[in-house]
């Protein structure tokens, strides 16, 4: 099946659905290897990764290149999260013609302003996205994207900037009509509150998306009762890599020896494995010259 | 102190010194907040961090995409992995211009071909660069640096494709004059026979630099008594974040809740230290206007 | 129809088809409106147009990066020129997977070796790939192509380098029997001697394309008689403009004024119609809001 | 002496200057070539050569890869077209960091908006950038930049968008202020009066630079007599080229044939002799093996 049409597949689930934040290749194979059926390629972890800001200090090509490692690397479906859309509509419809050539299967995009700050930076106050102007960036997607299964989700950022629950139903309603197939409703909150009055006023004619990082210690079962359909754990494998790797680092540091870190780290071949050597091994008999012939040939003297 | 000179003082320290692998911005980042003195850019470890092979599936500049952010992220010097050179003496002379241009202070080549091999993976055998060519690649990279700090080190696969100590003495004392400032003696063994016997006979008149994956067992001292000057910590960043990430993932997928991962991983803010949101926040005071004016100026109706 | 369905139907057409070399959008936009069926996206204009040498200097991913701006830019099909396909069969399959992507249509891959000299320079005498590495590129290609109409197209360099008749239909065969949609046959002679000589044994098996750069003052019913299905204009849009920004740039130089030169270049509206702004000014309609609303709201005094 | 030290004595010089747009790195040589001491990389021209529109669809860093060709391929100054800096101030210190490395030695910034619309297109009543928000940028590029000598031009687009004098020296004098080394006074009617009447008011406390693509038929010495000190010629390369590709499409095209255009247009050998081959030549024989050797060695059968 078609990774978009996977997504798609994903958001209109009987069930609760589950992404997994990855910034790499590698991440992204791990968190299909793990039993995931689709990839969170979260803006915050792309940026870390990289070493640089969630306030777009990477260009977006640049988070497209990192976009398509994830995407050659994974066979699950990917719903990146564009921020704001890099622009105005027609940032936007050139984005979501480069996401459909590398098969991304779905794009987020937020109504907030170009440079973009991470919500749970500097969030309460900041302006949001003229609405129909927003609407508009949800049109032009809709309207250039050639895959029908391709989808796009609107984020309201409006409990994030401190505008309150009307404003996120005004602009849900009018984020909807534009055309959005699922809308995110992000909170900053420790609790569900937003979520769940959301929720109560929200009468489901698209499904919702959440993004737990705040409110982890929520059970998920809150969530689905709430008709949540689709969950991301939004930033746990970077998380995870530095807590990792500031133990190895340190410990490699004091110790001046491997000895310590050898067993608790994966070994060489393991990495051989994720980037699937055994493949190429397996090509070179069927591709390669069988006799050993070297690659090259000189001309016979005449 | 210039990067690059950092990198030579390494190279004459009268101490033995150890680089760490980084494969990305944020490793790099904490490599050096660790304590190390440099960094190397793993071939191996960016290939599988972008979720491709160590043969030369990611182009060149692809490659020094993802150096320029390591370099960007630390203050300490970066010796990249840099293959054959990814092609002849004029791939090398252009790509040591680029290098200069992104601050790595030093590029290490092996003598292979290209497409290159990952050196555990089907090693034993396989044919090594004529020894001309090879130096001509070091020519051209000691003529073409602008800045007189830029170091080049010679990687020897002689151990490596099974030729033997009489071949990596005649190929370190080739490179030697070719101009390298330092050579790499590679070895596969789990012990440092390789490496021991290789010390006895080169009479130190360049810095040899070692890495001890496969021999990891080695006691440091035992290096640093044969006359080892540098020592490589190749790829342990990548292995401890692969073991982190699979447990991570593993454990939210089982228990579909961040309960159980929260208190294992790095927090949210820690994500931002380790990207200085802070010096963006101090950089809005000097930078943008104070009295909250919004971006625009609309024109006056006249 | 498919861009790639165009290009195969070009290799079947009853008919003699022509490519006309470009090198960047706006070349390629220009091939099209003067009515041709198909661009040939030339290494040399390319690495000409970039400012590098026609010997690999760009990274094979800077290649596909110019690709990507001329397919997006033409809706015509694309035959690439990929050199030896930047590496070994593996490079070859990853080149063919990002094609794809792009929406290139067809790569013509020659039997030369990384890094490549171009052919008017140095060719004689130069090594060849040995056949069967070559053949198992092309297999590893087809192979790898997910879209049934994208074409390879072998080119053959043996007059080139002056191996001679029985060598060049030697490989044209195995070429052929590889899987090879079609043969590149290329000389350097100012007569078609070699093309002709070449037809004359070849059966006709599969189309033949050619590339009449220095045999151009070869009436084109002479190649079409000897059985040519495709012919490459393969540098005229670069050499027509270097011709005239050498010009234009004397002239303006020497007269430190427009006035000489306005009348005789393109108004700059000519630029803006070759960009589509009009197509720009109409979707500003359709998505931008139309009561002139600022594209920021900020909260409301509470 | 330094490509920006060379663009600081434009700016400082006694005597009119002028810059020639260039879009790609053979563009750029043929400025060099002809003359000029300095070269504008023109938005409008690199987004048209990349078959883009004028309005950010590139990102910024697909600009500055653009930028980078043009900087190997030249050794006089580059002026960079950097439209609104592509962001807020935060953009503009990291845009500032890339500039430097790639050696571009000056950078021109517009009080527009992102994403910015072309001045000659729409720009009547557009609103324009806060000034405070704007010289933020000013600000925050100069204390940004390592080079004394890079400097940053503040393009000042108020008569374009219909504000008139005052608002325009009102800019003039805060940009000034801000710590811009020139102004940049654009206009888009077809005579200089806008230009003139600037310069009336101006003190001439820094260089003003103007672009007479609308108002071509002035004499430069009204210009010059006016005070201007560098006068960009800002996109003569691209309408040039334009020009001359359209005609030898079509005439191919018409003909069928090559021999119509071989005697119009540059030979083959001009574009290896703009690509320097024969420096590449001369470096095979200081870096390949002398004797013919292969590049490969094979084991010796022990």
């Amino acid at each position: 099946m078609k990774k978009s049409t996977q997504f798609r597949a994903l958001l209109e689930s009987n069930e609760v659905e589950f992404l997994l934040e990855a910034h790499n290749g590698i991440s992204a194979r791990i968190v299909e290897e793990a039993g995931f059926k689709g990839i969170w390629a979260s803006g915050l972890s792309i940026s870390a990764s990289l070493g640089v800001r969630d306030n777009n200090e990477a260009s977006w090509t640049q988070v497209l290149e990192v976009a398509e490692y994830l995407s050659d690397a994974a066979s699950i479906p990917i719903l990146i999260d564009a921020d704001t859309g890099y622009g105005n509509f027609n940032n936007v419809r050139r984005l979501v013609r480069k996401l459909e050539q590398i098969k991304v299967s779905a794009m987020c995009i937020e109504d907030k302003l170009f440079p973009k700050t991470n919500s749970f930076i500097n969030g309460e106050g900041q302006p949001l996205a003229n609405i129909d102007e927003f609407c508009g960036k949800i049109k032009a997607a809709k309207d250039t994207q050639e895959d029908p299964d391709f989808c796009v989700v609107a984020r309201i950022e409006a409990f994030i900037a401190g505008w309150g629950l009307s404003e996120a139903l005004k602009r849900a309603e009018a984020y909807y009509r534009a055309g959005a197939d699922a809308l995110l409703v992000h909170s900053k909150l420790s609790t569900p509150a937003d979520i769940l009055t959301f929720m109560e006023e929200w009468k489901n004619t698209c499904p919702v998306v959440v993004v737990p990082t705040m409110y982890y210690n929520t059970q998920t079962q809150v969530l689905v009762d709430a008709g949540i359909k689709l969950i991301i754990w939004a930033n746990h494998m970077m998380r995870s890599s530095i807590t990792a790797m500031q133990r190895t680092a340190s410990q490699i540091f004091e110790e001046q020896s491997l000895l310590g870190v050898e067993g608790e780290i994966a070994p060489v071949s393991e990495i051989f494995r994720l980037q699937n050597a055994a493949e190429l091994k397996e090509a070179e008999k069927r591709y390669l010259p069988k006799n050993g012939a070297p690659d090259i040939e000189y001309r016979h003297a005449s």
